[in-house]
C-alpha cells in the first residue's frame, strides 16, 4: 500500500522559471496577464518573478513593473525568487509575499558556479537570511536543497550527502534561534528517477518524520512525473511545476531540453487518482494556451492537447 | 517494498504506430533506413507495419515493400500487425515474424468503430484467428485488450469488466485447444493514470497470478512514464513503447496530442533504476534524431533532447 496523500498543494513556477530562460522579450503586461489568469484557476501560490542582476537576467529587469501591475486576488500569494539580501529587500520593496527559502547545494561546484558561493559562504548566507527573514516577521523556513539527485559537474550524489547538507544548514538555522519548517527537494538538472526520489526522501523521511519535504522537478529527461509519483507515494503533499511545462534547462546538454513538469499535467494525474488539487484544470488548460501565445512557441504540456477526461465521462454518463 | 523486474522487454512500435499516423507521405525507404537502424540498437521486437487496407491506410500501403526491402538482423524479430485474416496472411506472405495477437476490446462501441465487430463476432474472430496460428504453428497466444483503462465513447471502465472480457475470450481460446501466454492491456485513448494501472494489473494478476502482463501505454495526457513506473513496481516487464514518442492520438480531442511513450525515455527511467533493457540508449537518441528528420517535425522525445547523464558521470568521475 502507499500513501498518497489526499490533497496537495502546488506552487506555479512557470512565470518565473519559463519566462526567465525565454530568449526572445516577453511584454511586462504579457507576464501581468498570465500571473492573473493563473490566480483565477485555483492555485494559491504564484512565484511571479525572480529579483536578479537585470545585467545578467535581463528577462527579469522589468520584476518591480510585473509586480506593481498585478491585480491581486485575495487568498493568492504573489512571490518572488532572490539570490542575496538585495534581491530580497528588492522583494519586500515590492510587495510580494515574502517565503522563508534558503537556499543549499549538494554540490560545492554547482553552487560556486550558480550563486558564487563556496560551502563556508552558504551557511554564511543561510545565515545572514535567517537574520533577515527574523527583521521582516517572514514566517516558515524551507530549505531549498539543489542538485538533490545529480549535477551535472559532481555527477551522482550520496543520499549521506543531501541528510548532511540538510544537518549543517538546520544546526546553523538554529543557532540563530529559528527553527526550520521544510525542505525542497530539488531535481536542478534533471537527474533523478522515480528510485532516486525513494532513496532520497526515504532517506530524509527516516531522519525528520515530520519535516515537509517539497519536490522541485524537472522533466528534462521525460521522467518528471514518474519522478512526481514516486514522491506521493511516499506521501509528499508539495511541488513546484510550471504551467504548460514552460521553461527549460540552460544546463542540459542540448538546446530544447525540457523544462519543470507541467502544472496541468500533474494536476491531472493527481485528480484521476483521487487527489485533491483545489484547481480548475480546464482554467488551466486555458493558461497554458495563453502563455503558449505568448512565447510563440508550443511548449511541452500534453493534456492541453490531449484534452481533459471530463466532457467524454460526461457525454458517456 | 516493490517488485521492480530485474529486466524488461521493449517491443518498438514507432515504425508501424507513428509512420501510420504521420500526415505527410514517408518514403519506403526511410522507413526501412529507420527499421534498420533501430536493429542496432539491442532492441529485439520490431513492429514495422500494419498490413491493413490501403485504401483507409494509405501510409501502410508500402508493407509488403517495407519488409521486403529490411535487411534483417539475426535475433531480431520484425513484426507487422494486422486487423483481420487476410492481413495475416499478407504478414505471412511477407515473411514478417509472427505473434499469436488476439484483440479484444473491453468497449462494444470503440470494437464496432475500430474493426465494426460486435462482442460475438470478436469472440469468432478470436477463433478464427486462433485456428489459423495454429495452421501457420505460430507460437504464443497474447490477448490485447484495447481501451483496459477507458474509452472516449463508454467512460471510464470498471476493472471488473477487464477481468470478465479477458475471462471470456480464454475461455474461447481454450475451447480451440489453445492456451494463452499472456494479455497486453492497451490504454489505447490514454486515460490511465498509476492508480488505474496499478488497479487493472492487481486485478488480472489476482485472478491470474502466472499470467504474462504487457502493458501498451499512451502519454496522450502526460502520465505515460509514471503509469509504466506503476507498471514495473507491480513486476511487469513488457511494454511496447515508440522511439522518439513517434506517434500521435487520432482518438483525442486535440490535434497534435502525445502517441505511445517514448522508448529512449523509457529506456533511460529502466537504467537508471538499475533495471536492465539490453538497448544502447546513444544508439537509441540516434535513431530518434534519426525519425524527427524523416518525420520533419519535431517528435515530443525528452531525453534525445536533455541528453543522457552517462557523459557527465564519465568525466564527473
Amino acid at each position: 500500500m502507499s500513501d498518497l496523500p489526499k490533497s496537495v498543494k502546488i506552487l506555479e513556477a512557470g512565470p518565473r522559471e519559463g519566462f526567465q530562460i525565454e530568449p526572445g522579450p516577453i511584454a511586462t503586461q504579457d507576464k501581468v496577464r498570465f500571473i492573473e489568469a493563473l490566480a483565477e484557476t485555483g492555485l494559491k501560490e504564484i512565484e511571479c518573478v525572480s529579483f536578479v542582476n537585470p545585467k545578467k537576467v535581463p528577462s527579469m529587469a522589468d520584476a518591480a513593473d510585473v509586480a506593481a501591475m498585478i491585480r491581486r486576488k485575495a487568498g493568492v500569494k504573489y512571490i518572488g525568487l532572490w539570490l542575496n539580501l538585495r534581491g530580497l529587500d528588492r522583494a519586500a520593496a515590492a510587495g510580494m509575499d515574502l517565503k522563508g527559502r534558503l537556499a543549499s547545494s549538494t554540490s560545492p561546484t554547482f553552487s560556486l558556479k550558480n550563486s558564487g558561493a563556496d560551502l563556508e559562504r552558504e551557511i554564511e548566507r543561510q545565515r545572514e537570511w535567517v537574520r533577515r527573514y527574523q527583521e521582516l516577521g517572514v514566517e516558515g523556513l524551507r530549505l531549498s536543497v539543489m542538485t538533490a539527485f545529480g549535477c551535472n559537474m559532481e555527477g551522482d550524489i550520496e543520499t549521506r550527502r543531501v541528510v548532511e547538507v540538510i544537518e549543517r544548514s538546520f544546526a546553523a538555522i538554529r543557532e540563530e534561534g529559528a527553527e526550520p519548517t521544510g525542505v525542497s527537494l530539488a531535481d536542478t538538472v534533471g537527474w533523478a528517477s522515480p528510485a532516486a526520489v525513494e532513496r532520497v526522501v526515504g532517506a530524509v523521511r527516516e531522519r525528520w518524520p515530520d519535516l515537509s519535504i517539497k519536490l522541485h522537478l524537472h522533466d528534462t529527461r521525460g521522467t518528471g512525473l514518474a519522478n512526481a509519483y514516486a514522491g506521493l507515494r511516499l506521501g509528499v503533499y508539495e511541488f513546484d511545476s510550471s504551467c504548460g511545462g514552460l521553461g527549460g534547462c540552460p544546463f542540459a546538454g542540448h538546446k530544447g531540453a525540457a523544462g519543470n513538469i507541467c502544472t496541468e499535467d500533474l494536476v491531472f494525474m493527481c485528480e484521476e487518482m483521487g487527489i485533491d488539487t483545489g484547481i480548475d484544470l480546464d482554467a488551466l488548460i486555458e493558461c497554458a494556451r495563453m502563455v503558449e501565445d505568448i512565447v510563440g512557441h508550443p511548449v511541452p504540456g500534453k493534456v492541453m492537447r490531449g484534452g481533459t477526461l471530463a466532457a467524454t465521462r460526461a457525454r458517456a454518463a
